[in-house]
């Protein structure tokens, strides 16, 4: 029992909401050790907090216990539920998408549907909008502080009964490999792709050649240029375009020390395609 | 003694002030588990620390000590506080306001004013613009670690002597409520009023009806509607407006996923008051 | 051993980049306290990464480790390296000139050079984007833990031979001072100069009197008033100009409840200079 208890939403950081459920977890047992993901998920982002749940969590000790909370249907029929990755961390969260990436990439062993009725924290009954200090917070400081187990929290369900985005699959061929543009790192604007860096090898694409990268919107043309592929941003001139291995192994794109979102206007999500293609 | 320390101010995060406060209380004891409301305060804003004070300490366990240092008087002769309230939690601010909610919410049961002669971190005596280090977080520290009691603050004052802001009243009739827009959950840009949810029930009005709200800034119009009163905002479509009772039980306004703020362009404070009536 | 383990980045909080960096280090130790001074650096700004661990490390208690990560050459040939101040702290950062202001201010005991074959998190050798997880966190929390001793870091390295960014010396005569604006009090826009407050002293200027400030950038006027030299903001009315002591003891300019830097336009760094002159 480590006692670590991780927090994500989109509630922000600007006002008190955070700290209330911070406040409640630490009313279950103040020796827990409250961390976050983050709280600036784009509000109703469900595949954003899918996305960040998918890079975080293979960072953190087995058996920490996450919180994900992007809820725009609080207080509605959606469900609430535990998850025990293969990996044997705990995620508490709604029932909504936000659970597609992980489930993917690390396995779902067992889901249990959160029992609100034993499950809330006390005196709560009234409140209908913050499930997230009420249920998911609750719960979650119960679970990591090892008051309650995973057993506790409800029934069983089949993991495919969760509610899962659709996500695409990534192709290649010899000197090529195709995929979408899953998501932004937003803060230095750099693109991730959902193309592993081993597919890429695979098809015999490796750093120190020239790629042709072609992205497009909805079958447009967005982009098209051929450039490195590095092991490292400073490989190019401050300003230019480099293809790089992100932190996850996945195929990325930046601009060194500038955004490569806003310089070449991209998007994210399964309309923004992308083809790499070896220079021959 | 659960040794939680709770800092909020108008600090903000982007550079190290913070983090000095989180050192001095550390280097007091470096047990204290710190946990933050919020430093995003708008700045010299004592409105806002003082309503997000109310927000928030109900939901952390009794013991816990606060700190809230927003303090457009650093340096003058302003006093330096700590109070218990009735709840058995501290908090240590500044004698400007912030304490305006809390005192009618939660009530003071003793006010005592720090003497900084004794109540100051070392070597610090020729800093004056920084309190929140120098006195509030070092105070708050050592009150939180047991080092001190609350009798070594200083001397008692009387509880009526503490400067407070006007707050306004609401009113109830049969089938009616009036009060004031309180504050802005500024994240998703609801509005909170003043309204508690059991006086809506007491002059009859429930969710599921629908209920005339009328917005005035200054005694002008500025916004007419009747709008369903639900549970949850998912109960109307995306953009549409909606009645709830928020997380502290009030009364409160949403656009469903979007700003009720901003696409009304309403603001807070006693001169925005509100007016909700029963459809008949 | 007090566990102290605090962050430094350009990594912004929006996504996961800071949480995986706290999941590898508390796989290290659970048990570690770990804070940070902030994550919100102009990215690739080493100057002023320096800057904030001078203006913050001097408030955490001795044997605290600092891990700063604003790392523009991740990758490339740039050393990794701890160093050990003479107030016994360890900082482990690129050797890319974030230790100038430390360096100066506090002294530097010992640097080793980082031996990356050891000092790495397992599995992590394919990553090339991301040391401040990988090889900067890992190490500091090892650090931290007391798992590794500084000695096991690598090998010495002679001070001189850290990369350190040119500072400017201030000067005084009788009743002038001159030197830089070293940096800006961001969130409120004050403007921090690299005048110790101890050397206005020596050369007759002190709080209740009237100083001619005169600030050039590359030689042009910026600004010049006379102005009251005060212990606080508010004893001028609110947008006013002011001289004051900041927290660290540096002679700094506000707007009373306003933003310096912004009503005057004034920048940072080498090429602005700030002359201060007692009125006769």
């Amino acid at each position: 029992m480590n006692k670590l208890l991780v927090f994500q939403s989109d509630f922000g950081r600007e006002e008190g909401t955070v700290s209330q459920m911070y406040g409640v977890a630490l009313g279950v047992d103040p020796s827990l050790r409250i961390h976050e993901i983050t709280h600036e998920i784009t509000p109703y982002d469900i595949w954003e907090a899918s996305y960040r749940l998918f890079q975080t969590i293979g960072s953190w000790p087995a058996e920490t216990v996450f919180v994900s909370v992007v809820d725009p249907g609080v207080g509605s029929d959606r469900k609430s539920v535990v998850v025990r990755t293969d990996s044997g961390q705990l995620i508490v969260t709604p029932d909504n998408g936000s659970l597609t990436h992980s489930a993917a990439k690390f396995g779902i062993e067992a889901v249990r549907e959160i029992d609100e009725t034993v499950n809330r924290a006390p005196d709560s009954e009234d409140s209908h909008t913050f499930h997230g200090r009420d249920v998911y917070g609750y719960t979650g400081a119960r679970l990591a502080s090892g008051i309650i187990n995973f057993k506790d929290v409800g029934s069983l369900m089949q993991p495919e009964e969760l509610i899962l985005l659709p996500l695409m699959e990534p192709r290649g061929s010899s000197g090529a490999v195709d995929g979408v543009i899953d998501i932004h790192d937003v803060h230095y604007g750099n693109i991730w792709t959902n193309i592993p860096t081993i597919l890429a090898r695979e098809n015999g694409m490796a750093p120190g050649e020239m790629i042709e990268v072609v992205i497009e919107n909805d079958g447009v043309e967005a982009y098209r240029e051929s450039i490195p592929y590095s092991r490292f941003f400073s490989a190019v001139p401050v300003g230019g375009d480099v293809l790089y291995d992100n932190e996850l192994l996945y195929l990325a794109l930046s601009v060194n020390q500038g955004s490569f979102a806003e310089v070449h206007n991209i998007g994210y999500g399964s309309g923004w395609t992308i083809s790499l293609r070896k220079n021959s």
